[in-house]
Order: structure tokens, then sequence, then C-alpha cells
């Protein structure tokens, strides 16, 4: 585990007429401050990122589909990686100053949800090109 | 439509790896306070109602599939009702006191994200048979 990283399991109710699925309270640890709601799809294989934000607290939360994700802490050198979405339904705080890639996994929609601490800001992200960061995905 | 319901259309930012959709900033107006962020799916032609939240105000989206609000006001007996979904990207924002029920209408996933502004709480909320109110599904 890289430090601050929070894996924490979600409740789901199952329902006849569909699940309902917990995100984030207020109340909850992992949060901070609400910023802004995106949703982010992410097509099977493909990978999106190396992306650090400089100030945005990360929740994500993958609500269809599955999602890896890679975090890396330029520090240490340090890599984390996890799976999540409806096959392993949990929430994904990621601190500022780490970078994350990830890829999608499923052959259906694959979405998340980060519930971020402040809103989109272009100056407090930093990106790389994916060969920038060595990771055999 | 009926006082106080928003309907918002939201930012879609196509790429070829998968798009980023917005869901909800906290400088908007139809953001008053995080409390909770849940999602809840409804299976197609299943529909899930009626509630009414003495307290939370929704802000809902759908990022999976396609859903039918309907939102019926006690006191003026005024109807509303919208589908919203991938295929009409819009936040659906409606204050508190007002009937909502809600269909399923995708044969696949049918996902919404409720951001509400307090928290769940079992005793602000009111629930009727989907036959104690009225209206032709």
């Amino acid at each position: 585990m890289i430090e601050g990283v929070q894996i924490t399991d979600l409740k789901v109710i199952g329902t006849d007429k569909g699940d309902i699925k917990h995100a984030l309270k207020s109340s909850e640890f992992s949060f901070e401050k609400f910023g802004e709601a995106y949703f982010s799809e992410v097509h099977q294989n493909v990978i999106k990122g190396w992306k650090l934000h400089k100030e945005m607290i990360l929740n994500l939360i993958v609500p269809c589909g599955l999602i890896k994700f890679v975090i890396f802490e330029e520090k240490t050198g340090q890599f984390m990686e996890i799976e999540i979405g409806e096959q392993n339904y949990k929430r994904l705080t990621i601190p500022s100053d780490l970078w994350v890639a990830f890829q999608g996994k499923s052959s259906t929609q694959n979405v998340l949800l980060n519930i971020g601490s402040i809103e989109h800001d272009p100056n407090e992200s930093i990106s790389k090109n994916l060969d920038e960061i060595e990771y055999c995905w």
C-alpha cells in the first residue's frame, strides 16, 4: 500500500428491482470536501494516464464494468494496483501528488465516478505519456 | 415544469479512449450541500417509487442506460416527466417535498447517481405504493 491511499468496502443492497450501491457519505473518513463529481469512461484494454493532481483528492467508484487502477509514488518508486468495479465494489481514495493511470477491463461499459475535493482546474494537474513511467500493463 | 425542479444540460467531452461526462460542480446553482452520493439501478420496465424526501435535495444523473422519472406535486396535482441517460445527458435537480418514481428504459444497465444534500436517513423520507398515486406508466 502507498501511504494515504484508502480502499473502502462499499455496501450493495440487493433488490429484485435493481441494486442500491453506496458511494460516499460526508461523515466518512475518506471525505474531505466536495469540489466536483464527474464520470470518466474507458473502453476495454484502453489505458488513460498518467496524471498527477497537485491538490485534488480523488474518491473513485466504478458503478459499471471493471477498471484497473495503477498508482505510482515517485519519491519511493512504489507501484500499487487494484481492480474495482461491479465484481469488486470498493471505493479508492487517492491523495494528491501521486501518479494515476487506469485501464478498462470489461467488454461492457467501464465507468468511473470521481468525487473530487476541488473543481476541475487544468493548472493543478500534470500529465505524462504512458511510456514515461515504466509499468508492464 | 414543477416549481424548484431544475433540468441542466451536462457537458460530455468525447475522446477516443472513452468520454468524460460532467455531473455536478460545487459552484453550480443546483449544488446546495454534499450529504451522500449513492447509485440506484433499475431493470428495464421496472418502476421504483413512490418516494418523497422531506429534507433531501436530489441531484440525479444517469451515466449508464436511460431512466424515466416522474415527479408529482401533491398540492397542485401536477405531474412532470423526463427521460435522462446516455441519450439525453442532463442533470435533474429535485427539491424536497415532491413525490418521485422512476422506470428503467434501456435493456442494458440503467444506473442513476444521486448526489443528495444530506445523508440517507430513513426518517426523512416517506414511501407510497405505486398504485397510491395514479399515473399511466
